[in-house]
């Protein structure tokens, strides 16, 4: 079937096992599909704005209701839902950042971190990782002491991704809090792959925000995401307009700078609202999708020469992985060449890995069943006993 | 029938005439609904993205060829998805306010223009409106003047409202840019309510930017919209990030600074897609909205006491009336009081209009039938004759 325009309907998910490195986290559960259908128009949650008019404040659907649920869910005070979390990292890096200011990053951060700060004219330092591609304390604490000496006054901000895109890797956030908090400066938390689909609490954590997405991490639709914070910092990021018109003398009530007035005015918080109370319950459910995921590693790395980049044991569903001495063989005498890999895993209805990766890749099993992960660990032996690569059991 | 979370399902546009100023150009086609329903979950348009990684290369669903359809649409050069008009004009005051630079916005600028203009530290100065409420270029050349020789400098960007929020009315937008420009000043044209209903061309408008809603005015769902531009003016407010990560090098390459990368990168997008081929259709039937338009205005100016404030005759259909020696005096002894009207309306199955509202309003009929506007003022003049008021026909 297809809509106007020569758009294909996606089917993706339904005819396929997906194992994509973002996708995983933001399938719609069938209740946000249902609020989809439901709220697809446009401005569909405004039917019942009143004074006062902004998003968070509506009852009906019960919208303000869920914004304090979100603060809670990462143990923080105040939240607010954004157009992803990028739009997060650019509300809090518009508020704290200013022209030629340094921000610390990580070695690690996501581009859109970047980008956030060099929107506001900040100049990006990166926290290096260790040998075992992990974001540590010291190395804050080194960084951030260097960077306070040079420019003869501390960061403005520092981001950490609770886990990175790279690897997938849990980084000490806690630890590297404190460190930052030493020197005042407010530490923002990129939960772009834990929040929704781990337990994450910014409190303990020490963090003075925690930002989420919602197409990545807690099954709604793009482009969607949270901002929480702490009450002292919410006066700071969620300040209200104080601009005036010169000449009607018109204010703007309560709208926030930083969010733009209403952010998310339909379908894609509807989505999100929809799907949270399963999210809130997925949470507790992570070790069981560490498990999963062990299934399939402990496959990739039975096979000769193939490594796990990311560290172990696995404490996350996304994994990098490097078969440059297996897969990446195979392909330099393959007729399909690096594209034998994706093309094999196609045909068995597995897709999500990039066509042509046959040296350093990602996968993430976040959400598939145990029988889906099985499956897709025999795929892979299965694939490398084809093409002559010997499987020895895990060590 | 429900979702989780006390979530209602929606069924305000089946079981009702909603005549909201700002929800009627936002209801979805038939194929953005199919669409929706197809690409709700998170990431759902980046199956096949590729190098170069960004949202409008993708060639399938067929997204770039959507983002070059959208430019010509509107007589400009290149086009992108934001999410809302919102972070249209975020990114173009991003781009050419700095602190404490004067901005030229109107007296009938809609307060996200504002609060853009504040975010990026620029000082708004309103150009007037004259006693029909219409923006005029002698005003704005005055202002401009005065803002000029006031700061020094002439001011760094004008935003003019192709039609704006209050009124609905038309304003002198091709003259207005003409002499901007003579001050070098570039101008950003607000098309919220227009782009999508009625024909938009920037070139011939002389613009430099077309800023759309695809929730308020393209049948899209929220929050998406949609910023075109020059060849010229694209370098500037779509330069690519030049950020660098200090020390592993990394660069990010052409993502753009003040998209943040990617915008809409699921149900968002794919619903405006679906519906385009619509609106390009739609916008050539202007005409007959007008009309339907006026078939409304018609009942309710033969209402003894009742005004209307938008310029005459309507070449918009949101619509500004003032009812505050009709209706409102009967709210003043209505058991209801100032609810009657909305009661009273709701009962006929007609949405949209605030509840308690007797003095000024505003409707929007855009998208409705000839039957359903003629059965709204019929509506109208049935309540009005209910309750005392005396009709006359409309001269």
């Amino acid at each position: 079937m297809k809509c106007t325009g020569g758009i294909d309907l996606r089917d993706v998910e339904e005819m396929n096992i997906n194992i994509d490195p973002i996708q995983a986290g933001g399938r719609l559960t069938a209740d946000a599909m249902k609020a989809v259908i439901s709220y697809g128009d446009g401005y569909s949650v405004c039917d019942n704005c009143g004074k006062p008019f902004r998003l968070d404040y509506i009852n009906k659907p019960p919208i303000a209701e869920f914004h304090e649920d979100l603060a809670a869910f990462v143990g923080m005070d105040q939240a607010r839902v954004v157009p992803g979390a990028r739009r997060g990292f650019q509300a809090v890096a518009g508020t704290y950042v200013g022209k030629g200011d340094p921000v610390m990053l990580t070695a690690l951060s996501h581009y859109t971190e970047f980008i956030a700060v060099e929107n506001a004219g900040g100049i990006p330092h990166e926290i290096p990782k260790d040998a075992q591609n992990i974001i540590r304390a010291d190395a804050a604490a080194e960084r951030i002491e260097e960077v306070t000496r040079t420019f003869g006054r501390p960061p403005v901000l520092l981001f950490i991704d609770h886990v990175d895109y790279q690897f997938g890797n849990i980084h000490e956030v806690r630890e590297i809090a404190r460190v930052a908090h030493d020197y005042d400066v407010p530490v923002l938390l990129n939960g772009a792959y834990t929040v929704g689909i781990m337990p994450v609490d910014g409190k303990s954590l020490g963090v003075d925000f925690v930002i989420g997405s919602g197409h990545k991490s807690m099954a709604a639709p793009a482009p969607s995401g949270m901002l929480a914070t702490t009450s002292e910092r919410a006066e700071e990021v969620f300040r209200t307009t104080q601009v005036k018109g010169d000449l009607t003398g018109r204010t703007f009530g309560i709208k926030e700078v930083e969010m733009m007035g209403c952010t998310l005015m339909g379908v894609t918080l509807m989505g999100m609202m929809a799907s949270f109370p399963h999210v809130q319950e997925r949470v507790k459910r992570w070790d069981e999708e560490i498990e999963k995921s062990r299934i399939v590693i402990d496959a990739l790395t039975s096979i000769e020469g193939t490594a796990v980049r990311s560290e172990m044991p696995r404490r996350h569903t996304l994994t990098r992985v490097d078969t440059s001495r297996s897969f990446d063989r195979v392909a330099e005498t393959h007729k399909k060449r690096g594209f034998f890999l994706s093309s094999a895993l196609k045909k068995k209805g597995i897709v999500g890995v990039i066509p042509g990766a046959t040296k350093v890749w990602k996968f993430n099993t976040y959400g598939i069943t145990r029988a889906q992960a099985e499956y897709v660990a025999a795929a892979y032996l299965e694939i490398a006993e084809e093409n002559g690569l010997s499987v020895s059991p895990a060590e």
